[in-house]
C-alpha cells in the first residue's frame, strides 16, 4: 500500500500505458483485473469506439481503470464529455497542458494524472491541481521531451520538485528496474512497451512478432525538428534518419511522415511503410506473454530484487 | 562487501571515473583516502605528466588507485609500459578493443576493468579476460556509445550477457541513484561528474561553477556523426548544432572541433570556445562539495533510501 495504490484503489502501483494502437479494453481490462491499472489508449480512437471500449472494458473487470488522453486530441472537447457522460473515474493526460482540463475534470470528480518529461511541467501539474504524475524518460517510446533527459535523471529531479505521488515511466518493463523507479524516489510505474507485446495488446500480431526479436539500438530518438519521437528500425525509419542526416527541415519532415503511418505499422502491420514505436527496452523480450503472465514476472522479480538489496 | 569491493581492495563500491582534465592526484588520492577507487584520468596528461600524477598519487595515499587508459591514446605502448613500471595495480580501459591490452596487463599482474555502451562489447570483455566491466550509458558526459542505451535499459542487459563484477556509470551522482543500479544488478558505480565538479577536481573553477547552475536539457548527445559527445550548452555547443541541423558532414563537424576544444573549456575555463563535457545528471547539484562531502551524501543517502524501500 502506497499513495499510487491507495489514489486509484489497485493492488499493485503497476500503471499500463494507454498507447495508440495497442490499448484496448482487453488489454485495460487483463490489467485491471490482474491488480494492476489498465489504461485504453484514447489517442487512436474515434469518440464512438472510445466510448465502445469504456463499455466493454467495464464489461470485463469491476476493477478501476482508465483513459489516457492526448491533449491535442482534434474532438478533444467532444472526448471529454464523453468520459463524464460513461462514468470513467480515472484519467491520464499527455502531450499539452495539465491546466486546460484538469479543472473540468476534477469537477466531475474525476481522478486525474498527468505526463510530464521534466521537472518544470511537474511543478505546472501541482499548480493545476492533478492528483498524480507520471514522469516519463528518454527511453521511452513514442513521443519524447526535447531534454532527453533519462529515467534515471528525471524521477530524481520530479521527486525533489513536487509533493504528488510519483510514477515513473520509460525503460521500465522488469521487476528490478521498477525496483530501480522506487529506489529513486518513485512510488509507481507505467509501463507501456512490455504491455503493448502481450497477446491481449491490440497491436497487429506481425509487430509484435518483429518486435520481440529487436537488439540494442534498434529503437532510436527521431523527429526532433518536428516531435522527438522514438520509432523502431525499419524502411520508414531509415528514410527519416536519411533525411535528418542531409538537413531535411521540419516541413520536409511532416511530409514523409505523412498521416496515418502509425496505424498503417502496428495496427495493420506494415513493417515496411509503417511508423513503428516502442520503448528502448523492447530489446530485452523474446517472448509473447499474457498480461498475467507479465504481471507475476513484475511483482516476483521486484519482490526477489527487494530481498536481494535487502541482504546487501 | 562484495566482488566489486573485494577486486579492488576499497570499502565502499564506488569508483570515480578517470575524466580527461578533472582527474589528477588531488582528486583520486581523495577518492581513495575516503573509501572509493580514485583513477587518474591518462586520456588527458602526457606520459612524463602521467608519471608525476601516479607518483603523488601514491604519496597522498596508501589505499588502492588506479589509472584509466581510453585505448586511442597516441603513444599507447610507452603509456603502458610507464604504467608496469610505476607499479600501477589497477587499470580502467576505454574507448577501444579489450581484447588487444587486456592479456599484457594481467601478465604483469593488473587488474583490469572496461568499460562499453553495450551487452555486445560486454561479452568481448569477457573473452578478453578483464576482470571486470563498467556499463556507461547515455547519460555519460563525453564519448558515448552510438546505440544511445541508458543506464536503466543498459546495466540489465550487460548482467543478462555475462556473470563478470558490474559497475554502472551514467546518470549516477546520488546515493539513490546507485541504490536503483544495485536494483538493476550491478555491483557498483563509476561516477564522473559529481566528482568533477567537486573541489580536488582540476577542472578550472569557472567550469565548474557555470556546471552548478546548469538546469534540465543543458547537456546533449551530438557530434554523432563524428563520435557521440555529450556537450554542455555554451557557444561552442551551438556552434555545433546547428551545423548538425543543417546537415554538416563529418569533416565540416571535424574541422569545427579542431584540437584541444576540451582543455580549452574544461582545465583554462574558456567557456566560450572551449568544448564543455559532462553528464545529464549534473543539473542536479548546486554546490561546491569536497570528495569527503560527496563520499559521505552518496553512503548517506544509500543506506537511507535503501531503509526506505525494505520498509515499503
Amino acid at each position: 500500500m502506497n499513495r499510487i495504490t491507495t489514489l486509484f484503489g489497485i493492488e499493485h502501483p503497476i500503471v499500463q500505458g494507454g498507447m495508440v494502437w495497442c490499448s484496448g479494453w482487453r488489454l485495460a481490462s487483463a490489467v485491471s483485473n490482474a491488480g494492476g491499472l489498465g489504461l485504453l489508449g484514447a489517442g487512436s480512437m474515434h469518440p464512438d469506439m472510445l466510448r465502445e471500449h469504456i463499455r466493454k472494458c467495464r464489461a470485463a473487470t469491476d476493477k478501476p481503470f482508465g483513459v489516457n488522453v492526448p491533449l491535442m486530441y482534434p474532438q478533444i472537447d467532444e472526448l471529454m464529455r464523453l468520459i463524464v457522460d460513461e462514468g470513467v473515474r480515472i484519467v491520464f493526460t499527455s502531450a499539452g497542458n495539465p491546466k486546460t482540463w484538469t479543472p473540468f475534470l476534477k469537477e466531475h470528480g474525476i481522478t486525474v494524472a498527468h505526463v510530464v518529461s521534466s521537472a518544470k511541467f511537474a511543478r505546472k501539474c501541482q499548480e493545476a491541481g492533478v492528483d498524480a504524475v507520471v514522469a516519463e524518460g528518454f527511453e521511452a517510446g513514442g513521443h519524447n521531451g526535447r531534454e532527453e533527459t533519462t529515467t534515471l535523471c528525471l524521477i530524481p529531479a520530479v521527486r525533489r520538485a513536487v509533493d504528488l505521488p510519483l510514477m515513473a515511466a520509460g525503460g521500465i518493463g522488469t521487476g528490478r528496474a521498477m525496483l530501480a523507479a522506487m529506489a529513486l524516489g518513485a512510488e509507481g510505474v507505467q509501463i507501456g512497451t512490455r504491455f503493448a507485446l502481450t497477446e491481449e495488446s491490440s497491436a497487429h500480431p506481425a509487430f509484435k512478432s518483429y518486435a520481440l526479436s529487436l537488439e540494442e539500438g534498434d529503437t532510436k530518438l527521431l523527429l526532433k525538428k518536428l516531435s522527438p519521437t522514438r520509432l523502431v528500425k525499419g524502411a520508414f525509419r531509415d528514410a527519416v534518419e536519411e533525411a535528418e542526416a542531409r538537413g531535411a527541415s521540419a516541413d520536409e519532415l511532416r511530409e514523409l511522415l505523412g498521416h496515418g503511418r502509425a496505424k498503417t505499422g502496428m495496427f495493420e502491420g506494415d513493417l515496411v511503410n509503417g511508423e513503428l514505436e516502442l520503448g528502448q527496452v523492447a530489446s530485452m523480450f523474446r517472448d509473447m506473454q499474457t498480461v498475467d503472465g507479465v504481471m507475476q514476472n513484475l511483482i516476483g522479480e521486484y519482490e526477489a530484487a527487494l530481498q536481494e538489496l535487502a541482504h546487501y
